[in-house]
Protein backbone atom coordinates (compact mmCIF):
# COMPACT_ATOMS: atom_id res chain seq x y z
CA UNK A 1 0.00 0.00 0.00
CA UNK A 2 1.22 3.70 -0.92
CA UNK A 3 1.58 6.08 2.07
CA UNK A 4 -1.01 8.53 1.72
CA UNK A 5 0.20 11.94 1.12
CA UNK A 6 1.34 13.73 4.18
CA UNK A 7 -1.06 17.34 4.21
CA UNK A 8 -0.82 20.06 6.67
CA UNK A 9 -3.83 22.68 6.74
CA UNK A 10 -3.31 26.45 7.72
CA UNK A 11 -5.33 29.71 7.39
CA UNK A 12 -5.17 33.28 8.97
CA UNK A 13 -9.16 33.33 9.97
CA UNK A 14 -8.01 31.53 12.63
CA UNK A 15 -8.85 27.68 13.72
CA UNK A 16 -12.73 27.91 14.68
CA UNK A 17 -13.15 29.55 10.95
CA UNK A 18 -15.76 27.74 9.14
CA UNK A 19 -13.18 27.90 6.24
CA UNK A 20 -10.63 25.80 7.39
CA UNK A 21 -13.04 22.89 9.02
CA UNK A 22 -14.57 22.93 5.78
CA UNK A 23 -10.84 22.77 4.00
CA UNK A 24 -9.95 20.21 6.50
CA UNK A 25 -12.93 17.91 5.85
CA UNK A 26 -12.25 17.84 2.01
CA UNK A 27 -8.76 17.42 2.43
CA UNK A 28 -9.12 14.00 4.55
CA UNK A 29 -10.29 12.81 1.23
CA UNK A 30 -6.54 12.83 0.34
CA UNK A 31 -4.32 11.86 3.08
CA UNK A 32 -3.00 12.51 6.62
CA UNK A 33 -3.73 15.74 8.05
CA UNK A 34 -1.94 18.01 10.12
CA UNK A 35 -4.08 21.63 10.59
CA UNK A 36 -2.32 24.54 12.60
CA UNK A 37 -4.37 27.34 12.21
CA UNK A 38 -3.83 30.72 15.11
CA UNK A 39 -6.26 30.77 18.20
CA UNK A 40 -8.13 33.69 16.72
CA UNK A 41 -7.99 36.10 13.80
CA UNK A 42 -4.86 36.95 12.19
CA UNK A 43 -5.81 38.83 9.21
CA UNK A 44 -3.67 41.30 7.25
CA UNK A 45 -0.58 39.84 8.88
CA UNK A 46 1.03 38.82 5.64
CA UNK A 47 4.26 36.91 6.00
CA UNK A 48 4.69 38.42 9.70
CA UNK A 49 6.88 35.59 12.36
CA UNK A 50 7.07 35.31 15.96
CA UNK A 51 10.39 35.42 17.39
CA UNK A 52 10.58 38.12 20.27
CA UNK A 53 7.75 36.08 22.30
CA UNK A 54 7.43 32.56 22.83
CA UNK A 55 4.38 30.54 21.49
CA UNK A 56 1.98 28.43 22.91
CA UNK A 57 0.29 25.39 21.09
CA UNK A 58 -3.27 23.68 22.16
CA UNK A 59 -4.02 20.17 20.72
CA UNK A 60 -7.72 20.22 19.75
CA UNK A 61 -7.53 16.64 17.89
CA UNK A 62 -4.67 14.01 17.78
CA UNK A 63 -5.86 10.90 15.63
CA UNK A 64 -4.01 8.61 13.52
CA UNK A 65 -6.02 10.50 10.40
CA UNK A 66 -6.20 14.09 11.92
CA UNK A 67 -4.61 15.95 14.42
CA UNK A 68 -5.40 19.73 14.97
CA UNK A 69 -3.85 22.28 16.85
CA UNK A 70 -4.26 25.63 17.60
CA UNK A 71 -1.00 28.68 18.37
CA UNK A 72 -1.06 31.91 19.25
CA UNK A 73 1.33 33.06 16.30
CA UNK A 74 0.97 34.27 12.96
CA UNK A 75 -0.36 32.10 9.72
CA UNK A 76 3.22 31.63 8.92
CA UNK A 77 4.56 30.75 12.72
CA UNK A 78 1.75 27.98 12.18
CA UNK A 79 2.96 26.56 8.93
CA UNK A 80 6.45 26.79 10.52
CA UNK A 81 5.63 25.09 13.57
CA UNK A 82 3.36 22.34 11.86
CA UNK A 83 6.56 21.35 9.53
CA UNK A 84 9.59 21.44 12.67
CA UNK A 85 6.89 20.03 15.47
CA UNK A 86 4.14 18.14 13.91
CA UNK A 87 4.50 16.29 10.24
CA UNK A 88 6.69 13.13 10.38
CA UNK A 89 10.32 14.04 9.60
CA UNK A 90 9.41 17.54 8.74
CA UNK A 91 7.81 16.90 5.45
CA UNK A 92 4.85 17.43 4.44
CA UNK A 93 3.77 16.74 0.57
CA UNK A 94 1.14 19.70 0.37
CA UNK A 95 0.17 22.65 2.16
CA UNK A 96 -2.99 24.29 2.28
CA UNK A 97 -4.78 27.25 3.13
CA UNK A 98 -7.85 28.91 3.90
CA UNK A 99 -10.61 28.48 2.73
CA UNK A 100 -9.91 32.82 3.72
CA UNK A 101 -13.36 34.32 4.31
CA UNK A 102 -12.62 37.52 2.21
CA UNK A 103 -10.60 38.06 -1.57
CA UNK A 104 -7.09 37.63 -1.60
CA UNK A 105 -7.29 38.24 -5.24
CA UNK A 106 -4.68 40.95 -7.31
CA UNK A 107 -2.41 42.43 -5.22
CA UNK A 108 -4.24 41.56 -1.83
CA UNK A 109 -1.46 38.29 -1.74
CA UNK A 110 1.20 40.70 -0.65
CA UNK A 111 -1.01 41.31 2.39
CA UNK A 112 -2.76 38.03 3.33
CA UNK A 113 -2.24 35.51 5.68
CA UNK A 114 -3.39 33.16 3.53
CA UNK A 115 -1.23 33.31 0.59
CA UNK A 116 1.50 33.68 3.26
CA UNK A 117 0.77 30.32 4.38
CA UNK A 118 1.57 29.08 0.68
CA UNK A 119 4.49 31.75 0.13
CA UNK A 120 6.19 29.93 2.89
CA UNK A 121 5.06 26.38 1.74
CA UNK A 122 6.98 27.64 -1.67
CA UNK A 123 10.02 28.80 0.66
CA UNK A 124 10.61 25.34 1.75
CA UNK A 125 10.07 23.77 -1.39
CA UNK A 126 6.63 22.24 -0.84
CA UNK A 127 3.71 22.28 -3.48
CA UNK A 128 1.01 24.96 -1.57
CA UNK A 129 -1.95 26.21 -2.65
CA UNK A 130 -3.92 29.10 -0.61
CA UNK A 131 -7.48 29.46 -1.46
CA UNK A 132 -9.89 32.15 -0.93
CA UNK A 133 -13.72 33.15 -1.07
CA UNK A 134 -14.96 36.66 -1.94
CA UNK A 135 -17.77 35.71 0.94
CA UNK A 136 -16.64 37.86 3.57
CA UNK A 137 -19.38 36.46 5.90
CA UNK A 138 -18.74 33.77 8.62
CA UNK A 139 -21.26 31.23 7.35
CA UNK A 140 -21.00 30.37 4.41
CA UNK A 141 -22.27 27.40 1.53
CA UNK A 142 -18.87 26.34 0.86
CA UNK A 143 -20.02 23.25 -0.99
CA UNK A 144 -19.58 24.54 -4.78
CA UNK A 145 -15.81 24.77 -4.09
CA UNK A 146 -15.78 21.26 -3.09
CA UNK A 147 -15.15 19.75 -7.43
CA UNK A 148 -12.59 22.52 -7.49
CA UNK A 149 -10.98 21.97 -4.68
CA UNK A 150 -10.54 18.85 -5.15
CA UNK A 151 -9.64 19.03 -8.58
CA UNK A 152 -6.78 21.17 -8.21
CA UNK A 153 -5.62 19.31 -5.61
CA UNK A 154 -5.27 15.96 -7.29
CA UNK A 155 -3.58 17.73 -9.87
CA UNK A 156 -0.66 19.52 -8.06
CA UNK A 157 -0.05 16.32 -5.69
CA UNK A 158 0.04 14.53 -9.31
CA UNK A 159 2.63 16.98 -11.05
CA UNK A 160 3.62 19.47 -8.19
CA UNK A 161 4.81 22.63 -8.80
CA UNK A 162 7.92 24.61 -9.68
CA UNK A 163 10.28 25.66 -7.35
CA UNK A 164 9.43 28.95 -5.34
CA UNK A 165 5.84 29.13 -6.95
CA UNK A 166 2.51 28.85 -5.30
CA UNK A 167 -1.22 28.46 -6.33
CA UNK A 168 -3.33 31.65 -5.05
CA UNK A 169 -7.17 30.31 -5.82
CA UNK A 170 -10.19 32.59 -5.49
CA UNK A 171 -13.51 31.76 -5.61
CA UNK A 172 -16.64 34.09 -6.34
CA UNK A 173 -19.16 34.46 -3.85
CA UNK A 174 -21.17 30.81 -3.96
CA UNK A 175 -24.60 32.08 -3.84
CA UNK A 176 -24.72 32.23 -7.92
CA UNK A 177 -23.44 29.61 -10.32
CA UNK A 178 -19.73 29.18 -10.95
CA UNK A 179 -19.19 28.84 -14.53
CA UNK A 180 -16.20 26.90 -14.51
CA UNK A 181 -12.15 27.50 -13.57
CA UNK A 182 -9.16 29.54 -15.44
CA UNK A 183 -5.57 29.62 -14.84
CA UNK A 184 -5.15 33.62 -15.20
CA UNK A 185 -2.64 36.10 -13.76
CA UNK A 186 -2.85 38.57 -10.95
CA UNK A 187 -4.22 41.80 -12.20
CA UNK A 188 -2.49 44.58 -12.38
CA UNK A 189 -3.98 47.69 -10.47
CA UNK A 190 -3.40 48.87 -7.18
CA UNK A 191 -4.94 49.41 -3.89
CA UNK A 192 -5.69 53.30 -2.86
CA UNK A 193 -5.43 53.98 0.79
CA UNK A 194 -6.93 56.54 3.23
CA UNK A 195 -6.70 56.98 6.77
CA UNK A 196 -10.36 58.00 7.40
CA UNK A 197 -9.66 59.70 10.99
CA UNK A 198 -12.10 59.68 13.69
CA UNK A 199 -12.06 60.91 17.48
CA UNK A 200 -12.30 57.89 19.84
CA UNK A 201 -14.87 58.46 22.78
CA UNK A 202 -11.93 60.34 24.84
CA UNK A 203 -11.73 62.60 22.45
CA UNK A 204 -8.02 61.19 20.86
CA UNK A 205 -6.96 61.09 17.20
CA UNK A 206 -7.71 57.66 15.97
CA UNK A 207 -7.04 56.90 12.27
CA UNK A 208 -8.58 53.66 10.46
CA UNK A 209 -7.34 52.00 7.25
CA UNK A 210 -9.61 52.01 3.93
CA UNK A 211 -8.86 51.33 0.49
CA UNK A 212 -10.25 50.87 -2.92
CA UNK A 213 -8.90 49.04 -5.59
CA UNK A 214 -8.19 50.22 -9.03
CA UNK A 215 -7.85 48.07 -11.32
CA UNK A 216 -6.30 48.93 -14.46
CA UNK A 217 -6.67 45.94 -16.30
CA UNK A 218 -10.57 45.63 -15.74
CA UNK A 219 -11.44 44.21 -19.50
CA UNK A 220 -8.37 41.52 -19.77
CA UNK A 221 -9.57 38.15 -19.46
CA UNK A 222 -6.70 37.17 -18.32
CA UNK A 223 -6.85 38.17 -15.10
CA UNK A 224 -8.13 37.03 -11.72
CA UNK A 225 -10.30 39.91 -11.11
CA UNK A 226 -12.15 39.72 -14.66
CA UNK A 227 -12.44 35.64 -13.85
CA UNK A 228 -14.02 36.50 -10.28
CA UNK A 229 -16.42 39.15 -11.66
CA UNK A 230 -17.88 36.85 -14.55
CA UNK A 231 -17.84 33.48 -11.72
CA UNK A 232 -15.24 31.75 -12.64
CA UNK A 233 -12.62 30.70 -10.02
CA UNK A 234 -9.32 32.19 -10.48
CA UNK A 235 -5.92 30.28 -10.06
CA UNK A 236 -3.22 32.25 -10.61
CA UNK A 237 0.44 30.31 -9.89
CA UNK A 238 2.65 33.93 -8.06
CA UNK A 239 6.46 33.16 -8.40
CA UNK A 240 7.90 34.44 -5.03
CA UNK A 241 10.22 37.34 -4.98
CA UNK A 242 13.44 37.55 -6.56
CA UNK A 243 16.75 38.97 -7.77
CA UNK A 244 15.85 41.47 -10.78
CA UNK A 245 18.41 40.50 -13.72
CA UNK A 246 17.24 43.16 -15.66
CA UNK A 247 18.10 45.96 -13.06
CA UNK A 248 21.44 44.21 -11.54
CA UNK A 249 23.27 44.95 -14.61
CA UNK A 250 21.20 48.67 -15.47
CA UNK A 251 22.48 49.02 -11.90
CA UNK A 252 26.53 48.26 -12.38
CA UNK A 253 27.70 52.13 -11.97
CA UNK A 254 27.27 50.84 -8.48
CA UNK A 255 29.76 48.34 -8.30
CA UNK A 256 32.83 50.42 -6.79
CA UNK B 1 15.20 76.64 -8.24
CA UNK B 2 14.10 72.90 -8.69
CA UNK B 3 12.05 71.58 -5.98
CA UNK B 4 14.00 69.51 -3.85
CA UNK B 5 13.32 65.52 -3.84
CA UNK B 6 10.75 64.44 -1.32
CA UNK B 7 12.17 61.70 0.48
CA UNK B 8 9.75 59.10 2.92
CA UNK B 9 12.09 57.26 5.60
CA UNK B 10 10.86 54.61 7.53
CA UNK B 11 12.09 51.09 9.27
CA UNK B 12 11.32 48.09 11.63
CA UNK B 13 13.39 48.94 14.52
CA UNK B 14 11.15 51.77 15.82
CA UNK B 15 11.70 55.68 15.63
CA UNK B 16 14.11 55.78 18.38
CA UNK B 17 16.68 53.22 16.90
CA UNK B 18 20.00 55.05 15.89
CA UNK B 19 19.43 53.52 12.38
CA UNK B 20 16.46 55.63 11.22
CA UNK B 21 18.27 58.58 12.43
CA UNK B 22 21.26 58.33 11.17
CA UNK B 23 19.52 57.22 7.75
CA UNK B 24 17.55 60.79 8.33
CA UNK B 25 20.42 62.89 8.62
CA UNK B 26 22.00 61.46 5.51
CA UNK B 27 18.46 61.79 3.80
CA UNK B 28 18.59 65.65 4.47
CA UNK B 29 21.49 66.32 2.18
CA UNK B 30 18.77 64.96 -0.69
CA UNK B 31 15.79 66.76 0.10
CA UNK B 32 12.53 67.59 2.46
CA UNK B 33 12.50 64.53 4.89
CA UNK B 34 9.34 62.85 6.20
CA UNK B 35 10.05 60.07 8.75
CA UNK B 36 7.66 57.63 9.90
CA UNK B 37 8.59 54.78 12.25
CA UNK B 38 6.81 52.61 14.39
CA UNK B 39 6.59 53.53 18.21
CA UNK B 40 8.72 50.33 18.86
CA UNK B 41 10.70 47.64 17.46
CA UNK B 42 8.13 45.76 14.87
CA UNK B 43 11.15 43.72 14.17
CA UNK B 44 9.73 40.28 11.33
CA UNK B 45 6.27 42.13 11.09
CA UNK B 46 7.04 41.24 7.38
CA UNK B 47 4.30 42.86 5.05
CA UNK B 48 1.60 42.85 7.93
CA UNK B 49 -1.23 45.60 7.79
CA UNK B 50 -3.46 47.08 10.72
CA UNK B 51 -7.34 47.38 9.68
CA UNK B 52 -8.98 45.86 12.66
CA UNK B 53 -7.60 48.06 15.13
CA UNK B 54 -6.90 51.91 14.37
CA UNK B 55 -3.50 53.76 14.72
CA UNK B 56 -2.25 56.47 16.59
CA UNK B 57 0.08 58.85 15.35
CA UNK B 58 2.38 61.26 17.51
CA UNK B 59 4.15 64.56 16.01
CA UNK B 60 7.83 64.36 17.37
CA UNK B 61 8.82 67.44 14.97
CA UNK B 62 7.32 69.03 11.69
CA UNK B 63 9.89 72.06 10.27
CA UNK B 64 9.92 72.74 6.56
CA UNK B 65 12.46 70.36 5.71
CA UNK B 66 11.68 67.79 8.54
CA UNK B 67 8.56 66.06 9.64
CA UNK B 68 8.70 63.26 12.14
CA UNK B 69 6.39 61.19 13.51
CA UNK B 70 5.59 57.85 14.81
CA UNK B 71 2.89 55.08 14.60
CA UNK B 72 1.32 51.99 16.45
CA UNK B 73 1.66 50.12 13.55
CA UNK B 74 3.37 48.08 11.50
CA UNK B 75 6.49 48.93 9.05
CA UNK B 76 4.01 48.93 6.18
CA UNK B 77 1.38 50.92 7.84
CA UNK B 78 3.78 53.85 8.17
CA UNK B 79 4.53 53.89 4.66
CA UNK B 80 0.61 54.23 3.81
CA UNK B 81 0.39 56.85 6.68
CA UNK B 82 3.08 58.69 5.13
CA UNK B 83 1.48 58.38 1.62
CA UNK B 84 -1.99 59.26 2.31
CA UNK B 85 -1.58 62.19 5.81
CA UNK B 86 2.11 63.60 5.17
CA UNK B 87 3.82 63.81 1.78
CA UNK B 88 2.33 66.80 -0.50
CA UNK B 89 0.23 65.09 -2.80
CA UNK B 90 0.78 61.56 -1.93
CA UNK B 91 3.82 61.55 -3.42
CA UNK B 92 7.15 60.37 -2.38
CA UNK B 93 10.18 60.63 -4.66
CA UNK B 94 12.11 58.18 -2.89
CA UNK B 95 11.55 55.51 -0.06
CA UNK B 96 14.32 54.36 2.02
CA UNK B 97 13.81 52.05 5.01
CA UNK B 98 16.59 51.43 7.90
CA UNK B 99 19.23 51.03 8.77
CA UNK B 100 17.94 47.70 10.00
CA UNK B 101 19.98 46.74 13.31
CA UNK B 102 20.83 43.11 11.87
CA UNK B 103 20.54 41.38 8.38
CA UNK B 104 18.20 41.43 5.50
CA UNK B 105 20.14 39.26 2.99
CA UNK B 106 19.37 36.74 1.39
CA UNK B 107 15.19 35.39 1.55
CA UNK B 108 15.39 36.83 5.29
CA UNK B 109 13.81 39.94 3.04
CA UNK B 110 10.92 38.05 2.74
CA UNK B 111 10.74 38.29 7.24
CA UNK B 112 11.78 41.51 7.30
CA UNK B 113 9.79 44.78 8.06
CA UNK B 114 12.61 46.72 6.84
CA UNK B 115 12.54 45.27 3.01
CA UNK B 116 8.63 45.13 3.35
CA UNK B 117 8.72 49.41 3.47
CA UNK B 118 10.98 49.67 0.07
CA UNK B 119 8.22 46.79 -0.86
CA UNK B 120 5.45 48.89 -0.32
CA UNK B 121 7.36 51.91 -2.40
CA UNK B 122 7.80 49.50 -5.31
CA UNK B 123 4.22 48.27 -5.33
CA UNK B 124 2.96 52.49 -5.14
CA UNK B 125 5.32 52.91 -8.36
CA UNK B 126 8.14 54.30 -5.79
CA UNK B 127 11.75 53.93 -6.20
CA UNK B 128 12.45 52.45 -2.98
CA UNK B 129 15.59 51.08 -1.26
CA UNK B 130 16.01 49.15 2.24
CA UNK B 131 19.15 49.27 4.35
CA UNK B 132 20.52 46.78 6.89
CA UNK B 133 23.33 46.09 8.78
CA UNK B 134 24.69 42.82 9.46
CA UNK B 135 25.46 44.28 13.32
CA UNK B 136 22.52 43.58 15.40
CA UNK B 137 23.79 45.96 18.35
CA UNK B 138 22.47 49.26 19.34
CA UNK B 139 25.02 51.57 19.03
CA UNK B 140 26.88 51.16 15.84
CA UNK B 141 29.55 53.57 14.23
CA UNK B 142 26.90 54.28 10.99
CA UNK B 143 29.66 56.08 9.48
CA UNK B 144 31.49 53.47 7.64
CA UNK B 145 28.08 53.36 5.73
CA UNK B 146 27.63 57.10 4.42
CA UNK B 147 29.21 57.14 1.50
CA UNK B 148 27.57 54.08 0.45
CA UNK B 149 24.18 55.31 0.88
CA UNK B 150 24.49 58.42 -0.78
CA UNK B 151 25.85 56.92 -3.94
CA UNK B 152 22.97 54.56 -4.25
CA UNK B 153 20.66 57.19 -3.63
CA UNK B 154 22.06 60.35 -6.02
CA UNK B 155 22.05 56.88 -8.43
CA UNK B 156 18.42 55.68 -7.90
CA UNK B 157 16.96 59.52 -7.54
CA UNK B 158 18.75 60.19 -11.12
CA UNK B 159 17.47 57.10 -12.93
CA UNK B 160 14.66 55.93 -10.84
CA UNK B 161 13.81 51.99 -10.69
CA UNK B 162 11.92 49.35 -13.05
CA UNK B 163 8.47 48.99 -11.91
CA UNK B 164 7.64 46.59 -9.08
CA UNK B 165 11.62 46.30 -8.42
CA UNK B 166 13.14 47.37 -5.05
CA UNK B 167 16.68 47.71 -3.54
CA UNK B 168 17.93 45.77 -0.78
CA UNK B 169 20.75 47.07 0.71
CA UNK B 170 23.01 44.44 3.38
CA UNK B 171 26.10 46.44 4.62
CA UNK B 172 28.67 44.24 6.82
CA UNK B 173 29.79 45.26 9.68
CA UNK B 174 31.18 48.47 10.29
CA UNK B 175 34.52 47.36 12.54
CA UNK B 176 36.47 45.69 9.45
CA UNK B 177 37.09 47.72 6.08
CA UNK B 178 34.85 48.09 4.00
CA UNK B 179 36.23 46.44 0.66
CA UNK B 180 33.62 48.50 -1.82
CA UNK B 181 30.03 47.85 -3.10
CA UNK B 182 28.50 45.27 -5.58
CA UNK B 183 25.12 44.47 -6.85
CA UNK B 184 24.49 40.95 -6.33
CA UNK B 185 21.88 38.63 -6.71
CA UNK B 186 19.50 36.49 -3.42
CA UNK B 187 21.68 33.99 -1.79
CA UNK B 188 19.48 31.23 -2.71
CA UNK B 189 19.74 28.91 0.53
CA UNK B 190 17.02 28.25 3.19
CA UNK B 191 16.44 28.82 6.90
CA UNK B 192 15.99 25.67 8.92
CA UNK B 193 13.63 26.56 11.89
CA UNK B 194 13.46 24.74 14.96
CA UNK B 195 10.95 25.39 18.10
CA UNK B 196 12.91 25.28 21.40
CA UNK B 197 9.98 23.96 23.51
CA UNK B 198 10.59 25.32 27.28
CA UNK B 199 8.40 25.44 30.72
CA UNK B 200 7.88 29.04 31.75
CA UNK B 201 8.06 30.13 35.33
CA UNK B 202 4.41 29.03 35.91
CA UNK B 203 5.15 25.20 33.91
CA UNK B 204 3.36 25.92 31.01
CA UNK B 205 5.32 24.76 27.99
CA UNK B 206 6.44 27.60 25.24
CA UNK B 207 8.40 27.71 22.15
CA UNK B 208 11.03 29.66 20.67
CA UNK B 209 11.71 30.31 17.06
CA UNK B 210 15.00 29.41 16.09
CA UNK B 211 17.10 29.25 13.23
CA UNK B 212 19.86 28.62 10.62
CA UNK B 213 20.80 29.23 7.44
CA UNK B 214 21.75 27.10 4.79
CA UNK B 215 23.63 28.55 1.97
CA UNK B 216 23.30 26.52 -1.41
CA UNK B 217 25.66 28.67 -2.79
CA UNK B 218 28.57 29.34 -0.27
CA UNK B 219 31.40 30.08 -3.19
CA UNK B 220 29.23 31.83 -5.28
CA UNK B 221 30.63 35.52 -5.40
CA UNK B 222 27.48 36.96 -7.23
CA UNK B 223 25.58 36.07 -3.96
CA UNK B 224 24.47 38.88 -1.15
CA UNK B 225 26.13 36.52 1.46
CA UNK B 226 29.12 35.85 -0.47
CA UNK B 227 29.69 39.79 -0.92
CA UNK B 228 28.80 40.42 2.99
CA UNK B 229 31.07 37.32 4.14
CA UNK B 230 33.82 39.59 2.21
CA UNK B 231 33.02 42.84 3.93
CA UNK B 232 31.42 44.41 0.65
CA UNK B 233 28.41 46.10 0.21
CA UNK B 234 25.65 43.85 -1.01
CA UNK B 235 23.26 45.65 -3.57
CA UNK B 236 20.08 43.28 -4.36
CA UNK B 237 17.89 44.40 -6.90
CA UNK B 238 14.26 42.71 -5.81
CA UNK B 239 11.43 42.15 -8.39
CA UNK B 240 8.05 41.42 -5.98
CA UNK B 241 5.93 38.71 -6.94
CA UNK B 242 4.08 37.99 -9.68
CA UNK B 243 2.14 35.96 -12.08
CA UNK B 244 4.53 32.43 -13.40
CA UNK B 245 4.02 32.52 -16.92
CA UNK B 246 5.38 28.97 -17.08
CA UNK B 247 3.54 27.30 -14.24
CA UNK B 248 0.46 28.87 -16.03
CA UNK B 249 0.46 26.95 -19.18
CA UNK B 250 1.35 24.15 -17.31
CA UNK B 251 -1.69 24.06 -14.94
CA UNK B 252 -3.89 24.55 -18.49
CA UNK B 253 -5.45 21.36 -17.32
CA UNK B 254 -7.48 23.23 -14.84
CA UNK B 255 -9.20 25.22 -17.12
CA UNK B 256 -12.66 23.32 -16.89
Amino acid sequence: MTKRPVILVSNDDGINAQGIQFLTEVMREFGEVYVVGPHDHQSGMSHALTFMVPLRAKCLKDTPDLHIYSLNGTPVDCVKFGLDQLVPDHKADLIVSGINHGSNSANSSIYSGTASCAREGAVNGIPSIAFSSLDFSEKINFEPYRPFIKKIVQVILNQGLEEHVFLNVNFPKPDKEIKGMRVCHLTKGLWIERFVAEKDPRNSTCYWLTGEYHNAEPDNEDSDEWCLAHNYVAVVPIKIEDTDEKTKMALSVLNI
